[in-house]
């Protein structure tokens, strides 16, 4: 059994737990924490009752050192890369839930997170944890960036088009509505629960730090700069992101071209599974799971492509897909402890 | 009193009578319904108690002439023109919620909604009924096409810009995320509890009925024909459309442009509040009201504009609206029975 | 126009504010804030733009003594009572929606709320502020205890079996389901939408603090001590109460005679809807509205009664009663501000 | 590889399909529908894309006698008894999830049910199939009668006391919240998302078909009448039930005593997780698994018991506990694929 430390106790660090309990290779060795310290894990998230021995314990990186061989931080901003530089030091592998190695820019990850890069010389090392697009880099590295929620929804619902240079690299709208753990554990008004239920709105409005994640990747798809507008609403859910994005399709691009490069791109992937003409994703139908479901729908006529794609984004979007890299980095199989479906109704 | 007649029985229809039962000088005087014959109207919904002793009857188009003065419409699509031609030939004004009046070519109309249009020769009668827009044709109609739900909220934030020839009239992409009750109360799969809680969809892709309604009318207010792709989204709640619109600025177009073209636009409405800049509507604050709320941003850089709306579906989106459109029709204050307050939370 | 003051800014505030914005003869003169200081009340509640122009202001004792002949107390234990016995000496009526004048034994106050009570002495001047019961009273006071959201669904439910010795004194058990606006705006975990969603759980299971407030009224209405076993539920919705009350019908007692005494006891009662046989409340029947709607079962054979009621705890559970009672206390009419329906779907 | 058939493809159905996806030892030889012959099940279902290859059929008994070993039964009550007498003739084992086999009593069921009971012959062959009371029983018969959602629960709360003597066998209270996939997905008013959101109601009061069952089995385990009053309550959300029994303790018990009944009878219980002392039960903790969490409170000073407990309707209460049944039944593991944690958040 391979030892695993987790740093963090949120939503994030629960669906780890959870999702790593039945792995059969993997043995979670500890979980760090500010707020529960010795409190058992499974006492904070009583769901994990009998399924979690762990108790949560102060920070403390030589432990991490001595014991594990792969660490998932799963933390705020700018607290990963001091972290991450010394355990990759000591050859302790990580993978960071966290924004601090997405940006390949360490000049945008400062204007948008507004703190100072702490370990901008391992950006190069760290490798973008989408396995549907970096597998092989995956494969090798010491550092996984792990993708953002709705970079993940994005990204797998776009690149396809533009790798293949189908559609403009302007004027891509792009539209998501997500559930409310994404925004975590913490307290904070916009998380209350009556101040999201039976209501909808739009937020971070031209300014969430996920755009620039999501115009990184898909320039580097499109192998030139791709300019997005993108918006995040919240819903009253707990799970899921639906993303619908919206594209011009370029002169003489035709349907069956636009069906083809998804059929291509992901004819071998177990997690993303690309529904049938005249069907569009539902969030219920991959809640709980690592899939991501993509629709397509063209219209010839206005020239336009809209590509709508759903996934869980505490599985999928987070420690289902990290718990994926963990899985290539150490050459398992790559369904082990993912391959669930999602629970409905 | 003006006595008022109400065909159908539905959730708008349900809607109209409580907002009617604080009209100073509306009463309404009977409601037809087909399964709900015989019962009192405020059995069939218990809130109504103590707000409405009506009992529901059969349809009596007779009934109506001899009685009212007004006939509200809710009916599905098709069924309202033969009634209405009717009833206006007797001198009783009409205010349909359905769709049969809404669009001016009967040939689009056939198209989406396939049936034949009964009554075209009325198109160019009705008015459709946006009071921001159309508040002085209201004034002297027979007709009142009262708008579609996801219509109004598109057509109110979008209308000032194209009207003012701010933004281009292509490439413009409207998302709407809609509460259930806008699918009604007839039993269907897709408004089945299990269905919709805890997820999100969208619906009707590349092919909802009220795409040609708000191209008609941001076409008409732009003078010029305006291209939209509009995708709708369904929300786990009840009540509320958020609707997000993106459009390209023209050149040279400032951010206090668009602005003041809200501004100037909405002056002296009642019931639509520009909200400040950096704040977005947030569906509960309209909820049970009669109010749309705009939120506008303007990204100069990428020379975008956001324009975001939010409404109440069952009411700025269909019954509020309506009494709205019928107290101008009667010379009324505008705002009779329809002064009151979202209810949040 | 009678200026009212209001001390505190959470959702009982925003409810206060937003019914008193419709009444005829009251003004909200000023709002206490600490943490909102110098906001306008509309922009920390959005929903009331058009409806109010109070700024929120820091507290100021004095000003209330001064400026207002009413205040509205919305404060957390402990709080009101000081402030009470200050305005009272100035001639300052006041309505307290906190705890601090319900119970009448200041050690039982003591024991549930563990707090010393500030003023002791005016506890037999408050009236408790339930119209239905207490109407007479409160007409003449000068501080009325405003009874919390359980208490009033529940008294309102078993008073007049107890009144009339219909049943019996023990066994009788209390099992309300709320929705979260009734814990308030501030932050918790419990409230944090991901704990509540999608779930339910009984919480305070033995030691709610409205335990003795139901036991104190009910013992009244019974003449004798009543023994109660009362359980609330975290339901998730924004509003709304049910109460199921189980009590135990005495020797010889029958269905008519029960029936007979909540039509008796209610037959003029303006917000006190009891259903017809057969019919049970739901919370959405009295969403947003000051009703409180009550349903009634007998079965003969085991000798029981179930009697269900529902409430819109901000509304006849809180803020709606408190304007009930202004208008009780300054002889307006009773239903001012009040006569509206709830809001469905 | 067991083969196994379903009939029927309602909610029930589909989270048999989910769980026996990870039998190692069980395949879904067939499903039986109605409405969606020659749709593969995962069309219908499109959680399931990559878990099931079914394609939905059209009934054909005797196949199920040649194809399979074990039945499935997912009926509307009263159809299913004759299937099953003939499906156990030919050898195949039924586990019925209906209702058609729980009440030993033909006159019950034929009271409660409405219908004439078409095999009561078989009535004494079928095993009440709760593992936690009947696993002998269950090993060697060929009809399990797989208890109802609210039964499951409640028997399992309060067995242990009824049992060990400890409390009274009169005067118990159980006010038990669903969620609504328990009413299935046919289509109904009450299940109409618009009908159950943002409220709470009690239904079938006084009348539901799970009393005589709760009552049957309570009886049962205190080996002499058992009387209860329960009462159902809906609850906006999809999947849970909790349930609280309120009963009275018999003189001299104390709190170890109730407290020692549940950690005997459950000692060995790998699906029952009795809390800890001040932790009471969330439906969440349980989301999409087969546990039953307990919380027990005991008031001496009253002389009550507080029982507590959380099932998800779909797991514990149907489709997982009666996999856990089949388990039982062929000898295998009895957690085998229903060894998952529930979902949260």
């Amino acid at each position: 059994m391979i030892p695993v430390g987790i740093i963090g106790d949120g939503y994030t660090a629960a669906e780890l737990v959870r999702v790593l309990s039945r792995h059969r290779r993997a043995r979670v060795a500890t979980v760090f924490s500010t707020e529960n310290i010795d409190k058992g894990f499974a006492e904070v998230y009583p769901h994990l009752l009998r399924f979690s021995e762990v108790i949560c314990e102060k920070a403390d990186i030589d432990k991490l050192k001595r014991e594990c061989q792969v660490v998932f931080l799963a933390l705020p901003h700018g607290l990963s890369a001091p972290i991450v530089r010394e355990l990759i030091g000591s050859g302790v592998r990580c993978i960071d839930l966290g924004a601090d190695f997405r940006l390949k820019d360490p000049k945008i990850y400062e204007e948008y997170y507004e703190v100072t890069h702490e370990a901008p010389e391992l950006l190069d090392v760290a490798v973008y944890g989408l396995p549907e697009i970096y597998r092989e880099k995956i494969r090798g590295t010491m550092i996984v960036a792990n993708p953002g929620c709705f970079p993940t929804g994005a990204i797998l619902a776009l690149a396809p088009l533009l790798k293949e240079g189908l559609v403009e690299t302007e004027n891509i709208v792009i539209d998501s509505k997500t559930g409310v753990s994404g925004a975590g554990r913490s307290l904070k008004l916009a998380s209350h629960f009556c101040e999201v239920n039976e209501g909808v709105k739009a937020y971070s409005v031209g300014s969430h730090r996920h755009a620039p994640e999501i115009a990184q990747e898909l320039s580097f798809a499109a192998g030139q700069e791709v300019e997005i507008t993108f918006t995040p609403h919240l819903i009253p859910m707990s799970r899921g992101i639906l993303t619908t994005a919206y594209v011009k399709l370029r002169p003489g691009v035709t349907e069956e071209q636009v069906r083809q490069a998804f059929a291509d791109q992901y004819a071998d992937e177990h997690f993303v599974r690309v529904l049938p003409e005249g069907t569009y994703p539902h969030t219920r139908w991959v809640y709980g799971s690592n899939f991501v479901d993509i629709g397509i729908f063209v219209d010839d006529k206005k020239r336009r492509a809209i590509i709508i794609s759903a996934i869980d984004n505490l599985n999928k979007g987070a420690s289902g897909q990290a718990v994926q890299n963990f899985n290539i980095m150490f050459g398992l199989e790559e369904t082990e402890a993912l391959d669930f479906a999602g629970i409905f109704p």
